[in-house]
Order: structure tokens, then sequence, then C-alpha cells
């Protein structure tokens, strides 16, 4: 099977699309901006929900469900929430279709307008915190931390699979706290989750920062983020933390009794991250021949390919791979045997290595004379033949080999592409030339932040949690500065 | 905590709306129909769904992700289909609000007027099709083995929690076959997937059978079911799995070349259950003291509750708490400790008498001096003093018995419940008198079925798949039959 898939160098823009859709992950669907999330894509989120369900349990937070509409009067309570967030939306006008009367097919029954328009949720703060006035009486009620998966829809003109699509996937956390202390401590801990989550399973290194006020969510009084940084030199913003102070409490009326009897408004957080991971996942691990995953979230990580060239020859070679399969499987390791008649091993190879499955084993006759197997690994394209014995203790400490190995690559990257600049020029050479992070001091305005936006189309993506004090002055205006922060073009 | 539950005997609607709220499993939200799944609600549904997921891997099944919107000329293809579902739902014919001029709030956007609208998926049979006309070209691609958890919107104009509401969350299976046969017993199987799923987990006894002509799945050839008995007498569709046959290809054009080169039409299989097992699950087994939960889907299996009136108390009682929930949970057992000090244990009783939590241990000083802890089933409100030593053993064994208890008082309901009737006048008179499924003769005609509908509100559940054959004469024409059939008036 030729892949026939375009290069990073060629075109990194292509490449990813081809990719998206030849390694059968996900495609457009016959509704403009939706797509779909094919088998094997829809494995990988599935395994990242998986690790992020558990993660949040471990922290406290229990699911539940909130409905999928949210009235249209609602969007109209939090006033900065509204701008951010009640413009490209779906509305829902009507609740019922009939047929047409010229016997065309259906039309939408004007009779069964709805008296207030019900908006597809684009985020659940407003429907959540309608409910919360209704949890929250007394201290004893708090904290409520509570997480959801759910869709979600925000109309976008131009859409790409993963990255921006109209209707997307995500969790939503939405908590709710006596302190400001505590609900600034609950912010943190989820951008630290979410970081945990990127580096550990997704192998993706982020950077931990906050947002500037013009690049918050709307309605947050300081968003945390990780950020990423793709092959291709732009970021990626990978997931956010909002620390909301109480501007839902207020505007949906939740307040609490204190111990001491006083009513106070309840302190509000809100985090999320999306099939938008899907996109970093890709972007920051495959190569010119495919998708390349990590170990931790490939759905098969090991896949066997018997090689024969009769039937005696495929049973002798599939009786020594269910043995070995079976011995992996005993090892927590996922493995797969493709048995299928229908394809040549050939055409196997190019298939797992396009679908990025970390380790391949082929056993043919010749391996079972000699004892051995051969395996590739994914990541480095290399190859060896390893006596059967030390096959399961060699694969298992590939997995992990992998998985660092590809953590370590992506650090590698983002060192490379992360640049101090200390000069307007410097900074649009390197944009130009180089990409990737450029920290720069900033004088802490907006009005440069827009005006460097506007300019070279880059934005700071964040003022890491963890940036050096360092006097200096902005890169735009000359104007004194108390740190560097991270520019970069994004996605 | 006093419960103030309506009891069955005296309201048994009122009783279940009741119980749904206070045993904190779900509410209305300020949306029309449309629910809050709240976190102890939700924490059984995910119970479902792990259990429900595993088995329809376990049988082949992978999982994808397919659009929310479905365009509502897609709707018009399958002629019964669009029948039966383009009707009621809800319809997005917008895509952008904007500020009212007059400062008001937010109003719809006229110029974002969308050319084609679009319908919230109430199944997607249609989109899934359209998908799969791209997937399907050879007898190679098939069979297509793939579901999908989902949110749905149906729009109802009576809504009851988990029984009937706008939204709902489900999952949905859509397969393709190569024949009719495959596609017969993909069908088939799944309606056995769901029976065991709802008597081995739910502890629900279902009847496996068929649906009349008039009561199948809009599109469907052949709709197999499991209907459930409630305690008041009235049935519960509890799952569906539907056979298509090549209604959906034909409508999308899904064709495929056979082995032997020629063009064929896929044949097609959906099948589904949904958060109304919730009200089964609740209406089978819960009480006049709030909801009795199976232990095989119970969030917590057992809850210790410690009794103590000072610190010295509660340290020693904390101790042997927290050693026999380190010995519970290493057998595998969901054992919550209920340390919190904000409430009182004659509270706490309540509270998971309320909540259905199977087994209740309670422990106090004078246990500690005797070496006993008091164990309390819900199932059966018994209690009992069983020594230290033996508490896990009990314990373990107890999750059998409640679960095995639970199936067995369902099954023994229904038998009481369900009558052979022989006449039209005993149809009628049972109805009204003892309810439940009514075995009777039908002449298996549309009309009769109508008619006695009409007349009584009773419905054909189900043509049972194991009746035996028996010639006999229909209650209500006379006319000759050949096996009995299940009315009832359901939910
Ligand atoms: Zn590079
Ligand atoms: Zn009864």
């Amino acid at each position: 099977m030729a892949k026939n898939l375009t290069t990073r160098a060629e075109d990194y823009s292509k490449w990813y699309n081809e990719l998206v859709i030849k390694a059968d992950l996900a495609e457009n669907s016959g509704v403009r901006g939706c797509m779909v999330i094919k088998p094997y894509g829809f494995a990988i989120w599935e395994r990242m929900q998986a690790e992020l369900d558990r993660m949040f349990k471990e922290t406290g937070h229990q699911n539940a469900y909130f409905p999928l509409f949210i009235p249209k009067s609602y969007f109209s309570k939090e006033a900065s929430h509204v701008d951010g967030f009640a413009k490209e939306c779906a509305v829902v006008t009507h609740y019922r279709l009939k047929n047409a009367e010229d016997g065309s097919g259906v039309v939408v029954d004007e009779d069964a307008k709805l008296e207030e328009e019900l908006i597809v949720r684009p985020t659940s703060e407003t429907i959540i915190w309608d409910t919360y006035r209704k949890w929250v009486q007394s201290y004893r009620d708090l904290p409520l931390l509570i997480n959801q998966w759910a869709n979600v829809v925000r109309w976008e003109m131009r859409t790409r699979l993963f990255l921006r699509t109209t209707e997307f996937l995500w969790q939503e956390g939405h908590t709710a706290h006596a302190t400001k202390k505590e609900a600034l401590e609950e912010a943190e801990q989820m951008m630290h989750v979410y970081a945990d989550f990127a580096e550990n399973y997704m192998a993706v290194p982020v950077v931990k920062g906050t947002k500037t006020e013009s690049e918050r969510f709307a309605g947050a009084l300081e968003t945390y983020c990780i950020e990423a940084l793709m092959q291709d030199g732009k970021a990626l913003q990978a997931g956010t933390s909002h620390f909301l102070g109480q501007n839902f409490a207020k505007a949906f009326d939740v307040k609490f009794a204190t111990k001491e009897g006083s009513q106070e408004y309840v302190w509000a957080t809100s985090w999320g991250v999306s099939t938008r991971l899907m996109g970093a996942l890709i972007m920051t691990h495959s190569d010119d021949n495919g998708l390349v995953l990590p170990p931790n979230l490939a759905p098969d990580q090991v896949v066997i390919v018997p090689i024969y060239r009769n039937d005696e020859q495929f049973d002798a070679v599939s009786e020594v791979a269910k043995k070995l399969m079976t011995e992996l499987r005993a090892q927590g390791i996922r493995v797969k045997f493709d048995n299928r008649d229908t394809h040549k091993p050939g055409w196997k190879f190019n298939e797992y290595e396009l679908k990025g499955v970390p380790v391949r084993i082929a056993i043919g006759p010749k391996d079972i004379e000699k004892g051995t197997v051969e395996i590739a690994r994914r990541d480095t394209l290399q190859k060896e033949f390893i006596s059967m014995e030390g096959v399961v203790e060699k694969v298992t400490s590939l997995m992990e080999e992998i998985q660092n190995n590809l953590f370590k690559k992506a650090i590698n990257h983002r060192s490379e592409h992360t640049t101090e600049v200390n000069s307007y020029e410097e900074f649009k050479d390197m944009l130009k030339t180089k990409g990737g992070f450029l920290s720069a001091h900033w004088d802490g305005t907006a009005e440069t932040e827009e005006r460097i936006k506007n300019e070279t189309k880059a934005t700071i993506r964040c003022i890491p949690i963890d940036r050096k004090e360092e006097a200096g002055t902005c890169i735009f205006t000359g104007k004194p500065s108390v740190g560097r922060v991270l520019f970069a073009k994004a996605y």
C-alpha cells in the first residue's frame, strides 16, 4: 500500500489534513464544519478520556450531565461572557417539522416557534450556575467539584479536523468554592493535572502559564493554560483552567451561608480540554511516514504480522504468534494479531506505520527455525531480530523507551525552537525564519500586545508560571518590563 | 433526616418523581423537558455504560462519533423514517446572535439564517448511512460494527425524569452487513446482550420478543425488544434492536462489490438503550424507604458509618473502619467511609437508605469492645451483628446474595402479574384490577391491535421469542391465532 502522503517539508498543513484522513482518524461529514470521528481516532480519544477521567476522580471530582440547550436570556446575565460566547452559535428556533404541502419533503412548522430561542451550548457556565443556585445553601454544600463530558458547538467559518470544528467533544469542569483562595488553588491544580496528562501520556511537553488579560476566557479573572509547540513552530493551546471569581455567582445569584451565618457569593472555576488534543498529539510526533503514537495512548501498542506462503506455514506461525500475544497481554500490553488473509505483509507493514502502532512484530517460517522474531519500532523505524525468549522483556521495555524517546524528541524540538529575543527586529526575523516560541520583554499593556499581533500575527501564548524575574525593556515600546513572556504564532 | 417520601400505595407516580429528586439522581433544569443528571445518578449511569461498553466490545463493536446535526433533507430520504422521526425535533435555523439595538440583551441575527435547517439528531441512521456510503466499497469492508454514545433530542410535550425527556443520553449501534442473515443475527444478538445486561447487572427480568408491525421502529423490518414489568404493573420497553433490511442502504445508496464482483445493497441494523434504563432500575427495586440498588451497579456497595461521642472514640472507630475499608477494597468492593462530623449517625442511616446503598456497616465503641460490627442490608432492611473476623467474607457473600435476591423478587413480582386471559372481558377485568402482562391470543391484524389499544390503553408489548405454538382464538375478534402475545399498559 503506497501512502502517497505529502511530506511536512512540502506542505505541513496539507500533510496534517491528509494524515488525519489516511490514518482513519476522522473525516468531514455532510454537515458543514462537523467531523466524523472514525473508530481508530475515537479509540485514541477514549484512552485520553479514560486517563483524564481517572485523574479528575483522583482529585475529588465527580461527573454529572447538564442540558445541551441554554435559553438565550441566560447569556445576557454575565456581561463579559455574552460577548465571548453568545455570538457564533447554533440557534434552535422551532421544535417541529411537517410534510410540505407540495409533497417535496419536510419543512419547518411555523406554528412550532419557540417563545425563547435555545442556544446549543458553546460552554456551560450559564446553565450550570443556574443549577448551582439550587444546590448551594450553606458552606456545608461546598465545594462542588463537578465535571461533564459533552459535545459543544461554536459556529466556525474555517474549520480543520480536530483543531477547529463547529461541533467538538470535550470535558468541562465547573467547581464552586467558599473562598477565593480555594478557587484559585483549584484552577491552578487543574492546569497541573492537564500538564501531567500532556507530558506523561501524550508525550507532549507543555509550558504552564497564565494568559494576558486580552487572551483570557470571557468572564475569567485569571486563565491558566498549557501551551505546546508543534513541529512547524506554531504553538497550540492544549488546555485552559479559569478562575472566574464571583462573576457567575453574582450573575446567577448563588450565595451560601458561612459558618458564621453571613451570606456570601460563591467562588468559581472552570477548566477544559477537547478533541483538539488529538490535533496536538498528531502534530507533535508524526512524520512523513504517517502517525506516531506514544505507547501510553496507542489503542494497539503492538501488532503481530504473520509471514507465510501456504496454510502449513500460516498454522505454524499463528501458533507462535498466539502464544506470544497471550504472554504480552499478561503483561498488560495491548496486542493485535493481524491474521487477515486479504492483505499481504508489505501492505500491513505500511498500514501500521501509517497508523502509528509503536511496535510491529513479524514472524515467518525462518524465524521459527531460528527461534527469533523481527521487531520494528515506529518512532525510530529501526528493526532488529530478537530471540524468542527475550521478546516479552524487550517489548515491555520498548513501551517505556518509546514513550520516553518521543517526549525527549519533542522537548529537544521545543528547545531548538524557543529563542530569547531582545529587539523587535530580531523578533520579526526569528518569527519568519525559525518560528517557535519567542521569549521577549513586553510592557504589559493590551495595546502593545494588540499592535504586535496585528503586525506579526504572533500572540502572547502565556506568561510562564516559572519565569525568572528579569528587568528589561519591551521589544516594541522600550518601556520597562519585569519578565519575559512567550510569543508565538498559534493554531 | 425524615424522608417524607410518598408511598407507592398512595401515589406510585408521585413516589417515583419524589424519589428521583430526593435520592439526588436527577432534576428538572431551566430548559423545558431537559434534565440535569446529578453526580449520584450519573455515577449509576457510568456503571451501566462501562458494563454495556465492555459487552459491545466483546461482541466485536467499536465506538465512533457522528455529528449532532443532521441536514433536514436527509430525513426525506427514507420514507417511513421521516414520519417517525422528522417531526417533533429541535430545529436549528440560525448560526449567530447579536446585541439588541435597544440594549436589552441578545437577539437572533436574521442575516445569519442557514440555507438548509439542521435538525438536532433524534437518532442517527440518516447521517451514519450517509457516511457509510464512503466507507463501504467491497465485501472486505464489511461488516461495520459501530456504536456511539451520544445525546439525542426528541421534542416531548409531557416529560418525566429519565422516562421521557426532550434530551436524553443513549448509545446507538449501527451495523452494516453483506447478507440478510448476518444482519438478522446481529439484531438478535444485541437483544440478547441487552437482556443479559438487564438481568445480570440491573437485576431486572425481561421478556425478549419482537414488536408487531405497528410498534416497530420507523424504517425497521423487524424490531427485537426487551420488556420489563414495573411494580405498578405497567410495562417498560428497556431496549430495542432493529433489523433495517436494505432500506437505509437504498436511501443513501450504499452498495458493495461482492466476492463475485456484483454490486449489492448493504444490510443494516441499529440498536439502542438510553438513560430510560435508570427509570427501569429505580421502579423495579425501590421501596417506600427509598432507592434500592443492585450491588453490580451501586456506585457505593458498602458504606461504613462511625458511631462516637467524643474525639477519642472517633479515633478508635476510624482506625477499625479504615482497616476494614482497605480489606473490603482488596476484594474489589466499592466502600465509602462516611466520617463527616456535620451529620449524626441516624441522619446518615436515613440518607444511605434513601440512596439505596446495598450494605451499611455501623461501628461504635461497644462494637470495638465486643469485636463486632452491625451490618444492615438495604434490600431486606435486616440488621445483624457480625464478629469482626467474619465481616469481609460476610459482605462479599452479601453482594451476590442481594443481587440474586433482587432479581428473584422481581421475577416473582412479574410471575404474579403475568396472566393468561382467554376472553376480552377477562382481559379488561385483569387490566383494571391487577395490571401486569396479559398473555392473550390475537388475530395478527393491526386493526384489532389498534382497537384494543383505543379501548383499553393496553398495547402489544411483544411477541415473545420463546412462546409456545398454541392454536387459539383472538380475544377481540374470535379469529384464529397461532400463539399468545403479551399485552400491557406501558410507560
Ligand atoms: Zn523544527
Ligand atoms: Zn404488585
